[in-house]
Order: structure tokens, then sequence, then C-alpha cells
């Protein structure tokens, strides 16, 4: 018996081969095609994800795991031969707990479904890609998501407590637990968030959760120049934390036009959400306002549920928006993701569209201003070499324009396959290879066969260095 | 020429040798005394400290890295011969922006001395171990350090954003940045964070500050048993996050007369903050209060800054105020560091105080009952073999009960020398000892040699398993 057939033992009809039905498994949000897989795997339980693990081991199967295949680098589809283990399966929300501030859940929760169960409670997982509908908690601790509360609330990492993994020869570990706290040897749970999949196959999470903000208002701001925009933020943060701070070019306003209109001379728009308890509100609310007056064309405000949802959703929905202002069906959208400094904004973001008019590409920009990242979203023509020279060329401007004024190359997203070239970029500007090296060597300490998400963040032969 | 010549080439008078001046290198805030150190370095910058790690790995010579001497577990004390590298010479604050939302600091800064820094600007760097007047920002970096404010702000891993290291071999490596997120790879600032100095020296850090809340209103709430003070607290965290929850039973209460005096009838005490803008205060305040009141004997609320001052530092010198307790010169303080899921709490302190009765040993129990944190300041009598054998049996009680309520034996102390064996436990009851495997795999890959804190973690072999 091969592979396969010993997973069929156990899996069953969850072991899937039929072409048509593994063509979905090639694909993620991103531009990138996969490898067809051998076969896709649908564990129910982290024991069936060990019987598969130790038989992946020994015949050393390359596997890929995959949540709900949002993600925009390729970092869920296979990069030679092997099989996807789709997490889809394992999605119970195991247990809540508000006293303990966590609940605990299956890697294949999708974060919205997670959001409205939580709502119920008054509480909330703070981390918000905008790819929440489809993206899994096992996927966005996989990229360290971000998303759209980041300011107020950071990232992924600020709310995991622990998780439980079965590792490349299927022993099943648990990083952490469900306490708030904990100082007893490394912090494996930190080095698992944004690994990627390289590291280890997660079945089970304990998320840290907070009580919702009591009210929220939603101001639009509508600039001439980045320069105002950058402004604006960078004032805001001097002063006060905002409950949410994005940034919107007048491409991205073009692709909403039933959801924000907005008035002449506008090149840029801020969404900033001020919150407190009822009695602050208004306070909060004009002492936002009036810093983005002092910069802004207009601004606009709102308490309304309805009107507030519109804007959120249209934010959230840009991805998708912009897709539709594609020239032609062979254009597909090149996603950046770099993140600065708050303070480096307005520079960064001039030299940012000035590099985009020269390399001659047509891109969107917007993002999560309020920590400093920003998404280029560039229409690129994969049939078109030249045109796709020019793509790649405005994507490691980007990256290096950020990494320049002391950033990163990847704020939310992850390396996987498309900027691995950039993460190399990064560590060199910074004379900082050594740390990539000892990333490697953990990698090859986990994963000595080099069997998990092969070529994710490293080149393929990457596990072998150390 | 030998190592401590070849060093001397740079640091000249920098380099202690004399004996007596070494003494008080061999102490930290332990009961444990280390071994005398062959010299004892104070380097100026990191380039510095590559020069002596470049000369101690060539030499292979085990060196201590050591902040304020605060540590309670005898992780920054000398397990055998070497030598101390006290790294309170460099103590500059490099920078800090408001728009960033961070500060650039040398490891050697107080903590006090950054709040007053930052106290300027109407910012805080939230983790705020008691030991903050002498304790380090490395120091409380490499313990992953909590504290009083850890309930609503999370701990030190939370606000870490980047760190630069000095590796074993003398390589300078940049891990994060001063960017608020970023998914470049595996997070290897968090790695660091809780280490014990086993994996790299810090050589600067970047932290991440917050605005500080407008109002505070402290409350005093006075129970007669464990349970309702528990329960008390468990509901309080059902419906809210308190600015702060600490927690103190009788002995600690008797430790601190002239601060706080109680009714008749007191066991246990909490001293509860609610916190927020000027016009929610008295809400928050009361929303708190009730709750307590249900379970109270008595509550006693305050805003003025006085009164609030001297109830905080009384809680915050509860190590020093319950060593004056001590019955005579030979008695030490042994302290336990456990940690619990909040719904944990009334039966794990109804277990905790069952076992100290009835393993026969005098402590003081309190801590940071907000998130789950309990210490037990034991009185040790360190010439009496047998009476050390209960002290040493109640921590082994105390950290198992954590343990089989889900929770941990250090919640923010480390484990240093004094609690290996209790990890080791933690880990075995767990069936997750692959776990401090792969740990003990990661000190390999970062200290081949085993120089860098050599004992703290692991035992002294523990660097050659992998």
């Amino acid at each position: 018996m091969g592979f396969i057939e010993e997973v069929r033992t156990f899996l069953g009809d969850y072991v899937i081969t039929r072409k048509e039905d593994l063509i979905p498994y090639m694909n993620d949000a991103s531009y990138f095609t996969g490898e067809m897989p051998d076969a896709v795997l649908l564990p129910g339980s982290a024991e069936d994800v060990q019987r598969i693990m130790r038989l992946a081991y020994k015949y050393e199967v390359p596997v890929v795991v995959k949540g709900g295949g949002s993600s925009l680098t390729g970092s869920s589809i296979l990069k030679g031969h092997g099989v996807v283990i789709s997490m889809l399966r394992m999605n119970r929300i195991i247990d809540v707990n508000l006293n303990d501030k966590c609940v605990i859940v299956e890697p294949g929760v999708r974060l919205d479904d997670l959001e409205r169960f939580l709502d119920g409670y008054g509480h909330f997982y703070p981390p918000d890609p905008a790819s929440s509908r489809s993206a899994t908690v096992g996927g966005s601790i996989s990229t360290n998501a971000g998303g759209l509360r980041g300011v107020a609330y950071g990232v992924t990492k600020d709310w995991v407590l622990g998780l439980d993994v079965v590792l490349a020869d299927g022993t099943l570990v648990k990083f952490g637990n469900r306490t708030l706290k904990r100082s007893a040897g490394y912090d494996m749970t930190a080095l698992m968030i944004g690994s990627e999949g390289t590291l280890g196959v997660i079945t089970k999470a304990y998320l840290k959760i907070w009580p919702k903000p009591e009210r929220i208002a939603r101001i639009l701001a509508f600039f001439r120049t980045i320069d105002d925009a950058g402004k604006a933020i960078s004032e805001i943060k001097e002063h006060t934390i905002p409950e949410m701070a994005e940034f919107m070019d007048k491409i991205s306003l073009d692709s909403v036009p039933e959801a924000i209109t907005y008035p002449d001379g506008t090149n840029y728009a801020l969404i900033v959400d001020a919150s407190g308890p009822v009695e602050t509100l208004q306070r909060r609310k004009d002492q936002i306002e009036s810093i983005l007056k002092r910069y802004a064309i207009e601004t606009w405000s709102t308490t309304d549920e309805k009107e507030m949802n519109r804007i959120y959703l249209a934010r959230k929905g840009l991805y998708a928006s912009i897709l539709r202002l594609r020239k032609n069906e062979n254009e597909y959208i090149v996603i950046g993701d770099i993140v600065v400094p708050v303070s480096e904004l307005p520079s960064t973001l001039k030299e940012i569209e000035k590099a985009r008019d020269g390399d001659g590409v047509r891109s969107a920009l917007f993002g999560h201003i309020g920590d400093g990242n920003i998404h280029a979203n560039i229409f690129a023509d994969l049939s078109d070499e030249e045109a796709m020279a020019r793509v790649n060329r405005f994507m490691m401007d980007m990256a290096m324009i950020a990494v320049k004024h002391g950033g990163s190359v990847s704020a939310e997203h992850g390396i996987g396959i498309e900027k691995r070239k950039l993460l190399i970029e990064e560590m060199r500007y910074n004379d900082n290879m050594r740390t990539l090296d000892l990333m490697k060597s953990i990698k090859h300490l986990f994963d000595p066969k080099n069997i998990l998400n092969r070529g994710n963040i490293f080149e393929q032969d990457a596990g072998s260095d150390s």
C-alpha cells in the first residue's frame, strides 16, 4: 500500500483524488496556480492529522495545509508534487469562557463565523482581515493576519494564547494553553504564528477575546494630496488611538461609487473610527474630526449602524471591487503589502506613487494606514511578459522604499512564494542575512524532511542549509 | 593573552576582577547564591557586546547576562565558572515617537526611569513588574515580565516590536523593527522574549507605547473567604476589563498596616482599578464596585491620587514588606508564581491554601488575580533541611495544582534554575515532553557551545540533546 491507500483506510471518502475535484485546490486568492495535488485530505480530528503526518513523514510526501484559501501570496498552493490537507472539516467552536476571556476553536472555523458567535456574548476576536468571510482561524494565524482593527488592537500574535500542533512526524504538541500569561520556556506559540504552515499543522487554537467597544462613530475625510492624508493620520496617532484608520486612493474610491461619494478635488480618503463609552463618544469623535478637518477638503461622520456598515463593507470588499476595474480578462491583481513606521507614511506614500508612475503600472493604493500598512493592488496582465516585468519592478521598488523607511516587505499577508525575493532583499539591506539563516535552521529543526508547505517563505531547498 | 586580558584591551576599567567588587554579582533577588564570576564586564555599546561574545565564543567562556538583578529564580547568577555581563551602562533612551507609538531604548534602562520619561509625553509602556524600580528593559523582556497592569494590557510579549540581539558567536542580528506589524518570516522577536538570556544578548529594544488612561478609580474590597474573592473577580472579568485587579491575603495585608486597614472578619482583599475617560469613570467604578459588594464584607474606593498611590506602593512593595515578617535571620523568601485560567481561581486558591496547611509551611498569597496569576511568598529557613523539604514540597504541590487546572508553573518570573523541575513536571503531566525537546534544540541551534546563561531553564547539559 502506498501513502494515499494507507490514508484512505482511516479517512475513507475524505480522501479526494478525482481530477475535477482536485482543481479547486490548485489555487489560493493570489494569481499563482499551483501543481495538481495527488490527493486532497480532509481530516476531522487532531488524531486524523497525526495519522496523516506519520504517513507523510514515512513516505516523505510533501503536504500543503490549506484553510479558506484566501492567501494572497501563493502560500497554500502546491509548489511540486504532494497532497493538500484541507482543514475545513475541523471547524468546531469548542468552548468559550468570558471569565477567562478565551475561546477555544478548531483551525477551520471561519473568522466571520467566529465573529457572529462571539457577538452573541458581547465579545469579539480582534484580528479582522478583509477576507474574514472565507479566512479561517488556522490560516490567519499562519500569516499573522492583521486587518482593519490592527491600529487599536494589534495583530493576530497579540490574541493567540496557545496552540495544539501536529509536528512533521505526527507528534502532537501543546504550545501554550488558555491562561492569559505564562513564562515557562520559549514562546513556541509565537513561533508558530506567521510561520505559514512550514513548522506544523495547527489543530486547536486558544484565542483571547475582548469586550466589544460600547459605541463607534465613523468619519470619512477627503484629501487633495497624499501628504495631507499622511499628516492627518500621523497627527491623530500622536494624540489618540482610533478604533480604525483606513486609507483609500481615488482608484479605490472609484471602485465603490455606490458606497462612498466624494467632493471635487478628492484624490485620497481616510476612514477613521472613534470609539468609546456612550458618554465619551462625541468628544472622541470631535477630537479626531477636528484634526482631520485641518488637512481635509471635507469630512463627514455618522453613528448610524447601517451607514457605518455600508462604508465598512466597501472598504473590506476593495479586493473584489478593484478586480472589477480590470481592462481585460487576462488581468489579475498582484498585491503589495508593505509596512512602515506611521511617522514615515507621508514620504513613503509619495515615493510609492512616484515609483508606480515611473514603473508605468496601474495600481490602487489603500490599506490599514493607522498601523503604517499600505496595500498596492496592481493590475497585472500575466500574458504580457513586458508588463509583468514592470509589475515585478514596482513590487520590488515599493518593498525597498518601505525597507529604507525602516519598514518591512510584508505586513500581514506573509511571504508565501510571492515575496521570497523581497524578504531576502530586506534582510540584505539591513545586513541581517544571519536572521534568515536562523529561520531556515528552525525550519530544518522542525521539519527535517522538508515536507510541510515546502517552498513557502524560503526557496525549495531551504530546509537543508544548517 | 587569555579571555579577560583580551576583553580588557577594549573595555579597560569596565572589566571588574577585584573580589570585593565581584561579590554583589553573585546574587539576584532570589535565595540562590551563584558562583563568584572570574570577571564582570560592563559593555557600553552593541559593538562592545559583539567583541565580548566573539571572544567568549572563541575561548568557550560561559557568560551570564545581568540587568537590574531583580530576577526571582536565580536566572541571572552564574551556575559554574564564567563571567557576568552587566548591561547597566547601556541605559540610554535613544528615541521616542508618539506617531509611531514607539520608544527605542538600550536594555539597561530601568522600567521606572522609562515610566517617568514617557509620563512626560502622556504615554506609558504597560509591563509593570513590582520590581520596576530596579528591573531593566532587557531583564523584563528576558522573563516576559507581567505585573500589575497585565489584566488590561497583557504582558511584555505584547509590547516589544523589535530587538537588536548579539548572538553567541558575536553576530549582531535585527529581529523586528519599529513597525507596528510585520509578517516576514518567523517571529524571532517573540522567540527572544522569555528566553532568559539563553539565546542571545539584547542590545536594543523597540517598544510599543500607549496613551495613559484618562482617569483611574481604585477600589478596595475585603472578603471573609477565598471563594468570595475568587468569585468576585471572576464575575467582574465576565463583564468588563478592569485596569488592575490585585489580590492579597491576610499575611500580605498585615505586612502593610500603615497603608491598608481592614474590617473585622477580613481574610482576603482585592484592589481593583476602574479606568476611563472622565465622563465614564463613575459608571465604570460603580459597575465594578457593585459586583464586589455582593461578595465583600466591605468596599472602599477613591480617586485621590495620593491615596491611590499609597495603596499601589503597598501592593508593589509586598516582597519587601513580607520579608520583614521573617521570624529569624535564616529565613528567606521562596516565591511561587503560578497561573491558571481566571475561572479556575476559586478552586485553585482553595486547593493551594489546603496544600500550604498540609505541607506545614508559612506563606503569604497575593498576586495579579485579574489575569489568573498567584504568588506564594513562602518563608524558608535555608539552614533547616527538613523545613526546606516542606517548602519544596509545597512549591511542587502548588505548581501541580495549577497545571491540573489548565495552568502553568510560571506566569511571569520565568524558570531560571528554581523552576526547572517544575517545568519538566508540567510538560510530563501534559504529555508534552517533545515541546521541551524542541526548546532544547532551539537552544542548541542558537548557542551550540552552551555559553549563554548556561543552566537557565534547562539543566546544565541541556544544550546538547539535538
